[in-house]
């Protein structure tokens, strides 16, 4: 009774939206990167703020080949990376140039939402192969690829969103055969995979797959959103490719005064000080969520803990109506991302993600207690 | 005959490549911009440094509206723009939201090449309408409305690229009730725009055509090419459609990080002190290079006075072979734009493009005089 008055005290300003999928706020370094700014420019050449070669500046792609070199565990090339305005200008960028409208896509079903939104945005017909604890279900992925010939793969292997899971390495190894054996290109979208330390996630897709494969990454979840720089890792003769975009060459590539600030991090440690920062604090929040999650959630919800990410995919009983969860939720307090937003055809009605990025434990505890209380008055109702 | 010998001393890191169309890396303010985001991210709340809303963080767009609003002499809102990665992902975008492939599209004869590249990969049909003097040719404009029923014009009204050349206000209006009648979208790319004081140029095409008109701004000739911050301004209703885009959802706009440090310089007085310091050098350069073609340029070559931008486009008797005279000038140390390259047809064989903006004069001097020199020497073979 006390946590249900507690509950319809719950103000507005004291929301807990655990759809947030990002980093939060104490943990991106804003001083360090006005400071990082500062010396970079100084000592920097004026010619850097011109317009910058398309796939961008050698020194800025050499020193990102350098730290994914480092953290990838395998030799990345400079002459294989091109800059781009984070993951989704990378996802749109690939899209331009590798498909046309009316080609077949293959997508994670569910996937990343705003992912579809791009998709979509370039007229591809979108088809769905579902996703298990291993990942996608690579022989499912088999039945699609010799049904609808997909141009493309998008692909999310490591702490999926929404579903958190991890492509295995033998699925990853068995994705990469189909997909060369079918002529599909497979777009991994990385952008968790320096999230977590090497030993606890498996090598990247081009690790498995190669030439086949462009690995799309981000300094947004191990920097910050803000800085709005990513990458493609893919061929040389893809980066040929991708360097002729319009906007590429007429805008001389994707923010190169980004490109000083982030080439000093990478060079002089900050940024790797930075990604142990945020993975310990990745890793706590996960830990404490889930341990919440496996205390407090009613035992007809279900969910499978993820290794890293930032996501939880919980598997509710038939019987809750999600938009009514939905709407108690957010009237006292808290906010999730309901399935079907993650789906290209409405299903998952009976799932929601979480996110453990954004809050620190406190407010973890707080959003966590809330959601499970008001799921348990449900199920006992 | 000296002259003779000095050209064919020239060697190759002596070039004055008079095709490259930027401002100069002295007038790039490098180690201010670095203090500037110094100050400014230390000022500033980490909650910037997140995903932001996808026209822009309100604060940034009622800054630039405040400067425009001043410059442009006519109010500017800020629920009328949406930032952009520049102008080039700014017609990207106008292009994603307002075309689709097939379409007719306006364009100038000659335009901007680059602008040409995006336009291209879209798919849209382009229309060229011929340029005089007074900006594009309003009778051969209402020729191509009626008869191809273009869905967009794109235009450069202002020191247009290539010909310099700048659209009178009787024409901006005949141009502004001609879109409206015909249903067809001003996109009118108006980068040069502030590089003049507001005295020498006409107002900015929305001041004619209002709700019809999609402005394209930059910071890339006021400030620096690098920063890839631009503006669109157009109705709150295009805003609230182009906000829809999904890399601009899915990224959280463009660049907030460099928000961030533009928003200072527009509100403490920097950027208007670089605008001064940047029309003043575009004018200096200017005057000097016209007054070298006035005194150098043989008879037989004409060219009209632009009061302002970056380009002069000169008319070459037909003589003269284009490639031989571009072969002979790279050789003797002086580059320029061929006509062609701004046609959508391979026309203009007989004219070239010169940038004045990116030398200062002592430079200059010496490649207009190598070139001069080169199409004197052929004029009288």
């Amino acid at each position: 009774m006390a946590a249900s008055r507690w509950r319809l005290a719950v103000r507005c300003d004291d929301l807990v939206d655990l759809g947030i999928g990002q980093p939060d706020d104490s943990l991106l370094p804003r001083e360090l990167l006005g400071e990082l700014a500062a010396a970079a420019l100084a000592k920097s050449t004026s010619s850097r703020l011109q317009y910058a070669p398309e796939e961008g500046a050698e020194s800025l792609r050499e020193a990102l080949a350098d730290f994914l070199t480092l953290h990838y565990g395998r030799l990345v090339k400079a002459d294989e990376l091109v800059m781009t305005s984070g993951a989704s200008h990378a996802l749109d960028l690939v899209l331009a140039w590798y498909t046309r409208p009316g080609d077949a896509v293959a997508v994670e079903a569910p996937t990343y939402f705003l992912g579809l939104h791009v998709l979509r945005q370039r007229g591809v017909r979108l088809v769905p192969v579902p996703v298990d604890e291993h990942g996608i279900d690579a022989d499912r992925l088999e039945e699609v690829l010799q049904r609808h010939h997909p141009r493309l793969l998008y692909l999310i292997p490591t702490f999926q969103n929404p579903t958190g899971m991890t492509l295995t390495s033998e699925r990853r190894a068995r994705v990469a055969a189909l997909s060369a054996e079918y002529g599909c290109i497979v777009v991994a979208d990385e952008v968790y995979q320096l999230t977590a330390s090497p030993d606890r996630v498996p090598e990247t897709m081009r690790a498995h797959a190669g030439g086949n494969v462009m690995s799309l990454g981000s300094f947004s979840k191990i920097l910050a959103p803000g800085i709005r720089l990513g990458w493609i890792e893919c061929a040389a003769s893809c980066v040929q490719t991708l360097r002729k975009d319009g906007v590429l060459r007429s805008g001389g590539g994707v923010s190169p005064m980004t490109g000083i600030i982030i080439e000093s991090a990478l060079r002089n440690g900050v940024q790797e000080q930075l990604l142990s920062a945020f993975r310990a604090a990745y890793d706590r929040r996960r830990r404490h969520a889930l341990d919440s999650l496996d205390r407090l959630l009613p035992v007809e919800i279900s969910y499978r803990r993820p290794a890293g990410g930032y996501y939880v995919w919980l598997q509710l009983p038939s019987s809750l109506d999600m938009r009514a969860v939905h709407a108690e939720a957010a009237r006292h307090g808290v906010g999730f991302r309901p399935g079907p937003l993650f789906s290209i055809d409405g299903s998952f009605e009976d799932c929601l993600r979480l996110c453990f990025a954004y809050y620190d434990e406190d407010r973890l505890a707080v959003g966590i207690g809330r959601l499970t209380d008001i799921l348990r008055s449900r199920l006992s109702a």
